[in-house]
């Protein structure tokens, strides 16, 4: 919960507030997610913006009229995404016209806009375009330069409303044209910060290690929960010259009670992170897969470039691929069974071997929801490493929480833990 | 958009309105995703409530008070969901008692509750969860059989207001246990429907085929759009006896039009349904993956049990993996390279041979960012897929649309490709 944090840090000082709206039938009724509105208010909110509300409305003129009216008299800036483009399910520019009692007036410019985007990719521009150029009397029209619909910003009353498209790239590129310069202009600009990622430790867990820790003036923490990825943001007030310098000694004061948890910083990924880690090491990784059947590969390869660290691997779902791709003996799998710490240790030493690795990373468990023993339950996930320096194993319970959570948990656990022995001396 | 053809299903009759908040800093900041909203919205629809709107407030009473006051104003129904909790940063009952202009009063059951409940975890209940227990006077409690926070309902004029914790299982819960009855003794149940799933056909794609279908009278067509995954959703109008035969004519006009497309109906995944087809066959697969480096392994293995029919595979991002694991001989690989419709074939061939497997399904692409070419622009996979009767390949072009785009599609491409192989005859 960051949000109170930064908006605790304005609430002396009569901050900005700000309402995110979105429109659509698809939005409401949850068929489609909006990523549009999360996007807007975190960055909001990191420009020292209080956000005071985030509302959807269908694709009615009436009852997004009435939204629009709400909202513009709670607050001091409303954006709005979606709703500009020529089918008549696209009612933003009506709603704007109803709540402010304006008249909607043909803009030339918009039209020569539209009309000019519309001919890059069809000889003829269709008559239903024409309204897209409708915007409330007196609105100042914000040119699109990578969509059809131009947006536009109007005051209704105290209250600045501007209006961009929905498609994420134009409403994103929109905001940094028209949104973030008007911010400035009211002398908003996006606060410093420091951002320290960790994977696995929870964010109650965070707060207890945290309590207490001693911040210089003006920096507030706040946590920003990813599911496995949780990060700790450190927030420094805008105004003042030493922001940066107040940053470094908040950054390490929590770097003392948390560093080793700590991945990396200010956007850095997990695979990223290892992928760095192994080529400093000059070390190639090869993975020997059961339960996540690939979803380990698949992890570290999302960093671009990374055929360099990474060799490939086995899937070994079957028993039959662990002997005989992996060299796990027969021996093993009948007194330790598939899922076990001797087990892990062989597909990782085998794989290395095998595929000509410096380190060898293998995954074996039980996902669920069957497959459970008393010995064994759902969750239970065995890992093996395999260095140039020695094998290592370890076992995690995750407990029953469904198929998906197990893996997607054990494929991350599996890279954190590299990256701890990435750490490590020898 | 499905919503717009339920509403008008019921524009007629004054549908019952609703509109579903939630409450949080981490939710308005954007900081966490909201997936509860989505799902009630989806639920509410699909019971023929007509959504007129969704919105979020901080952790803050009077902003929470206002909006649920607007809300309801605006409509029949509010469903909230969060801000039950014990902490100082759960405000809904305060919200709800400012909004209704009532006292909290201490409710002996819901405490005893509670208390009952933190004691199952805890030897002593702490003072901060008899804030809990504290509900609107009047208001009707709502039994949260798993979890601590009772729920409760209130009468705003001519609105209905349920509040639900927001722990997403608890929300479901209590939404069957107290939402869903209320709704039915208004007259409303679940509407009936039927669900087809394509994959890779786009929402624009799917209305231009279905356009002009001929639908039996009292059923509306809608759309949701799942990324790569895509459904078309036929409902009936909920009260003729004869909804689930013009259900059934509505499906075969729709399969008439795109039959081909779909891979399954009501929920179905695309992996359970080529599980089914190779179980059916009798055929277990192995997979060979280089830019997709494990994703169609983690794919196929999402359906439990799915070791029937998945052995294993190899990820083979190295070329050296290609040509010792599987086979790939190195006159390929310099003649044509390893994103090539050669080196997928041979790579199906050598995965499906080596692990003995009876299909052998391949990908290698270009991914992006880097490592394109004019004739192998970013974004080109090729495919190969082999089996007892023959090896087919394809080359397909995702375009530059980001790594992560590119190698999802790559996998699901290559699933959907194999279930249409599963239906050839041979």
């Amino acid at each position: 919960m960051d949000a109170p944090a930064v908006a605790a840090a304005y609430s002396d000082g009569m901050p900005l507030t700000a309402i995110v709206l979105a429109q659509g039938d698809e939005i409401v009724s949850g068929s489609t997610q909006d990523t549009n509105s999360g996007w807007l208010g975190r960055e909001l909110l990191q420009r020292g913006v209080r956000l005071v509300g985030v509302a959807a409305a269908p694709d009615d003129e009436r009852e997004l009229a009435d939204l629009i009216g709400y909202a513009s008299r709670r607050c001091d800036l409303v954006v709005s995404g979606g709703g500009l483009g020529p089918t008549s399910d696209d009612v933003t520019a009506d709603a704007v016209a109803r709540a402010a009692a304006l008249p909607l007036c043909f803009d030339d410019e918009a039209w020569r806009q539209v009309a000019a985007r519309m001919r890059t990719f069809r000889p003829q521009v269709p008559e239903c375009n024409r309204k897209q150029a409708m915007l409330p009397r007196g609105a100042l029209r914000l040119d699109n330069p990578i969509g059809t619909a131009p947006g536009f910003a109007v005051d209704l009353g105290r209250c600045r409303l501007f209006c961009l498209p929905g498609v994420p790239s134009e409403l994103k590129e929109m905001a940094a044209r028209h949104v973030w310069p008007w911010l400035e202009r009211q002398g908003l600009r996006p606060l410093p910060k420091k951002v320290l990622h960790v994977c696995g430790v929870g964010e109650s867990m965070l707060q207890e290690r945290l309590s207490g820790v001693a911040l210089p003036p003006g920096i507030r923490i706040g946590y920003q929960a990813r599911f496995l990825f949780n990060s700790i943001v450190l927030y420094a007030d805008g105004a003042a010259d030493d922001a940066g310098e107040r940053l470094t000694r908040a950054r390490e004061a929590v770097l003392e009670r948390i560093g080793g948890d700590v991945f990396g910083e200010d956007g850095a990924t997990l695979p990223q992170v290892v992928g760095a880690g192994l080529r400093r090491r000059r070390w190639r990784l090869a993975v020997a897969e059961s339960c996540t059947a690939g979803g380990l590969g698949a992890l570290i390869t999302e960093v671009a470039g990374s055929s360099e660290w990474f060799m490939g691997g086995v899937i070994a779902y079957d028993n039959e691929i662990k002997r005989e791709w992996l060299g796990v003996s027969a021996q093993t799998l009948e007194r330790h069974g598939a899922v076990s710490e001797p087990c892990a240790r062989e597909m990782a030493e085998g794989v290395r071997r095998r595929l000509r690795a410096e380190a060898g990373l293998a995954i074996t468990g039980v996902a669920g929801p069957g497959g459970g023993a008393p010995d064994k339950p759902v969750g239970t996930v065995c890992f093996g490493l395999s260095t140039p320096v020695e094998t290592r194993t370890r076992r995690v319970s995750f407990g029953d929480r469904g198929r998906d959570l197990v893996r997607t948990a054990a494929a991350a656990s599996a890279l954190e833990w590299l990256r701890r022995r990435l750490l490590d001396k020898g």
